[in-house]
């Protein structure tokens, strides 16, 4: 268990990660002077040892993912970082040095985001340790990308690679198939899931050429579904356009199973991004410029229907299970 | 446990209280844009059960709580209600008709307090009920009431009764003394630790007149302590002035212990307020105007030693236990 109090718990941990919005943390709340003429853009995601992350996996891990898992929403909608608020519900079993270190991670990110402390709270639980993390970032007014902005005949574009943090997981499980993977593919999966990486380098390019724009958590599959719900269109994917590093390539050629589990696995964290086709090829300079690949995987279509997903013979594929719920 | 998917949780139950920055819960952030020269104010509290209430509380009950400990910091800052977003990590235990009065009774806060839902997040958790709500107000540029703004020679307020909340709670847990409480001495106390009342109608007095404030959740005593050591100063406090409830003074008179209960124990969501001696009628005609009871329990003085509570004998009374701690 901790044996700082409340106070020091604060003031020795986590004030140093505290913007001057922050008040040093001396205050029950944040105030904060929104830059002239843009919008702020909020998310709040909580994650639950035991659900989200494992009890076991490190401080540094678990501090990083609950930050980052907020920026990836943040990128999704075009948003620059501005600062964030935490809470936690503290089990006993967290000890000093676990916070010392899950402070020290929290305040690496939140440098390397440009994205300092605002609030929060702390409290205890007898339960498991429970996070909560509300980001805000701001946008120039406006001009936030909407989940929901899809439009027929616009292009879909997807960041980075698919499947990787899902096999990764399995990874992290000690799951059967992943010992026969090399050494190098077991790290770089696992680090996938571990580590995400908000694709906030992808901002201004979205803000700029996006129509709708969301972040993959639950899988591939069940988010584009979502998106084009909410968007009120369909898709056509083109499965063989979808971008898989060579760790899941060599995985799916051993197990083909995992194939599906690679595109309906969770914790991608990429961008699914719609653009229409006029502005696709600027679209794809000013990401590549942003140092973030982006693949075609298909287009935006009329109608209410679920997705359409084309394999390389031209029929379609069916997917078991859609989306990876962590509900 | 419920039968709702993640998704029809949110859209029917959640859905209605979303005003037009939570675009209609259909997205992962929300887009606010700030109302010219203003400031926002952002607070985040945590509730957890078995903590901060008891498990078998209403769910009217609890979600008013979440909703209004966060409006008093809001209330403590001089800001107005913008908006909120909601994070739960619900336990398997509470079931549909649980959630469905919780969302009312959210709801029916978020109108009474013009604090529409911006967005959030639900997942499931093993442990007890996890609630964290962030709370966003307003106030003009420059204008939010700082916790350590207390200056020696200002005058110290409190709002309403101190007390009823730390007695409530011994009702609420049957304890002895309350037995020989009346029945309607014992439902005031209990309504007034289930359901605290942010003092909102307070702020625009606390902007125009007060140099520092916050809100009473961790007990008078505790709390008066920490706002002067912040706002580097100390205070002396006569103890004849502070205010108790009619309901209060009857408990003292028969169990004097409780007196140092009363000022000791948490839940009190009122407010201490610093004013200087020109600005004092003028809150006090502010405060009355809006409905709110105010009364000068003392005044700051220069030091960084602990208050001194002054006793009717003019004697100096000492506490055994500073304030009560949720952490």
């Amino acid at each position: 268990m901790t044996h700082f109090s409340e106070d020091d718990f604060i003031s020795h941990l986590f004030a140093p990660l505290a913007g001057p919005e922050g008040l040093g943390l001396r205050d029950d709340a944040a105030v904060v002077a929104p830059p002239l003429g843009h919008d702020l853009v909020m998310t709040k995601d909580a994650l639950v040892a035991g659900v989200h992350f494992f009890a076991d996996d490190t401080p540094q891990d678990i501090a990083r993912k609950l930050m980052r898992v907020n920026l990836s929403d943040l990128a999704a909608k075009g948003a620059d970082p501005l600062g964030f608020l935490l809470a936690l519900a503290i089990p006993s079993h967290c000890d000093d040095a676990f916070w010392r270190a899950f402070a020290q991670a929290l305040q690496e990110d939140s440098v390397l985001f440009s994205c300092p402390l605002f609030g929060g709270d702390t409290v205890s639980t007898q339960g498991p340790l429970v996070m909560t993390l509300t980001a805000i970032g701001v946008v120039p007014h406006g001009h936030h990308v909407p989940r929901f902005g899809a439009r027929a005949g616009d292009r879909i574009y997807v960041s980075g690679t698919i499947g990787d943090a899902a096999l990764g997981l399995d990874v992290r499980k000690g799951a059967d198939w992943t010992r026969a993977c090399n050494k190098e593919d077991r790290a770089f999966l696992l680090a996938r899931y571990l580590l995400p990486m908000p694709r906030l380098h992808l901002r201004r390019a979205l803000r700029a050429e996006a129509n709708g724009a969301m972040d993959v958590s639950d899988g591939f599959v069940g988010d584009l579904t979502k998106m084009m719900r909410v968007s009120g269109v369909s898709a056509r994917i083109h499965l063989a356009s979808v971008p898989f590093s060579p760790a899941v390539r060599r995985a799916i050629q051993r197990v083909p199973a995992l194939y599906d589990h690679a595109l309906t696995g969770g914790d991608d964290y990429e961008i699914i991004a719609a653009v229409q086709p006029e502005r696709a090829s600027m679209f794809e300079a000013e990401a590549l410029a942003a140092g973030v690949q982006v693949t075609c995987v298909g287009e935006v279509v009329e109608g209410h229907e679920p997705p359409q997903f084309v394999d390389e013979s031209g029929g379609l594929h069916s997917f078991a299970r859609g989306s990876y719920s962590h509900f």
